[in-house]
């Protein structure tokens, strides 16, 4: 099959092998799959993942034993757990120390012609949701995950660290959820689309207030001490960014003024796939291109310009 | 007064000017004094104090326009907030952004013949206490902190990383409330000695197991970062150390486990007095050495001995 495969360098192959389900899975033909902030730092060495990547995506079931599935459109939560240890009997097969992830862990990914998941990760997406829009579930779930972690409450001072495509979905979520964010970030022209779409921004060497939640989607360790300075005492701050490098922190704020960190990551696709249906979140105009498959490197490339929100990948 | 003052280097002077008491506060004949962690840091140029070090203390009220402590023993709560902004309304003196702490920040401490404090921060010590146990009930109050910052559950398995006083005074809080930490370090003769007194122990890098809750008391950066390798997914990270220095440190894990990290310093001097005076702790045998106050600059460096856990100042 055609595939972008990363290996010391990413590159496009026409001459992938296709997968093969095991027991339990289902074969996908991806239509759509976006570009992540994730997928650039594997590209630069993170979790030394060699195959396909990408996780985010909307497909077509195209071979399962399961037919409640079967020849339906799917999105995929990204964790494929053991099923069998005491994590994934919790229900936390997100955090199986077994676990194999879409694109990034053990397992190929969705910037391939097909791509295959346990049946148990496949949800059907509602009619009403177009598929340009279902791509989206994977990171709205990822801001919805916070949710589901702490609570919030709509009279706290919130600050999103980052003005990329994931500071942008966050927002979203949270604007989604009737809270009121401050967008901060570096990139003036970003920061004027956001405000356009109806946030709060600021340019974050300006801010000077602090916030009883900061919501680090920065994707640097930059971003984890510009936090700490915003953020008042006993606050919280929510880390969503990954990044491949170890940065320089000195955590001696953290405990002089008690504040909560808290490590978010993948979430629950239901409560996204519920948002995205409703209406509540309408990530479109985030979207900077949609690139060919076979054009998979100059889509890495357009994802990683300072100044586009979101690339995606059509399978031809 | 005699004092022991830092600038730059740390001497004992005979002709330190005494403390004048300000409106609202009282003056302590300092007794006995415990050396801590903070303070070595301090010595190192933590939060670039100059003045007199020490927070840890029990004395005697002995100018005060309060008739219900004057002549008391008491101990003293170390932050005084500015009383009157919003952080202070809320009870969060200790977090006042205006506030002094007693020999960390703008204010003389107890390694002097007397010292001055709010007399709000004063809290008089029961007959039963003797001083020496007293004097712990600063350290004690920020083991305590844990409790009321997070939840713990007694069948959650709990690690404490750092075999030093900051380390031993948290295991036995945890101990005295009737939780069973597993005390993890690198000094063999002291982890001897905690075993003595009941606890289970490990050398550090012997740890296999994962911990729901990792209390970091290292005092260094590479405590986080073993507390990171040896916490479950999910599970809890209390930082109760500050370090001056900043560490390189990857938060990647901390995000992918979904960890949560509470920074946690300074707590209420209530619950620690009560668990004292209980006998729930008994730190006395942490004891390594009692220095007269103008043997100071010793007391110091016999507390940066790594066999020795505390060293206390008496006041001639």
């Amino acid at each position: 099959m055609r595939a972008l495969v990363f290996d010391r360098n990413l590159e496009f192959r026409g001459d992938y092998p296709n997968p093969v389900a095991a027991a339990g899975e289902s074969i996908v033909r991806v239509g759509i799959a976006g570009v992540c902030g994730t997928d650039l730092e594997i590209a630069r060495g993170y979790m030394q993942y060699r195959g396909v990547p990408g996780h985010e995506f909307a497909g077509r079931v195209v071979e399962s034993k399961n037919s409640s599935i079967l020849g339906k459109r799917v999105v995929g939560e990204i964790n494929a757990g053991c099923g069998r240890c005491a994590t994934c009997a919790s229900g936390l097969g997100r955090h199986c120390p077994e676990r194999t992830v879409l694109g990034i862990l053990g397992r190929d990914g969705a910037f391939a012609e097909f791509l295959r998941l346990p049946d148990n990760n496949l949800i059907v997406i509602p009619d009403s949701i177009p598929d340009e829009v279902a791509v989206f579930t994977e990171p709205v779930a990822a801001a919805y995950e916070i949710f589901e972690q702490v609570h919030l409450s709509r009279n706290q001072t919130i600050a999103v660290i980052g003005d990329g495509r994931l500071g942008a979905i966050v927002a979203m979520a949270l604007k989604g959820e009737k809270y009121q964010p401050l967008v901060a970030g570096h990139h003036r022209e970003k920061l004027a689309r956001l405000a356009k779409l109806g946030f709060d921004t600021a340019e974050e060497s300006s801010l000077r207030d602090k916030f009883e939640v900061v919501i680090d989607c920065s994707g640097s360790g930059s971003g984890f001490r510009r936090a700490a300075e915003i953020v008042r005492p006993r606050g919280k701050i929510i880390l969503k960014s990954t990044a491949a490098a170890a940065a320089e922190i000195n955590l001696a704020p953290i405990v002089v003024n008690e504040i909560t960190v808290i490590g978010s990551r993948c979430g629950r696709f239901e409560p996204a796939l519920d948002a995205l249906a409703a209406g509540r979140i309408d990530p479109r105009p985030l979207v900077d291109g949609i690139f060919p498959l076979d054009e998979g490197v100059k889509a890495f490339e357009a994802a990683k310009h300072p100044l586009n929100f979101k690339i995606l990948l059509r399978a031809p």
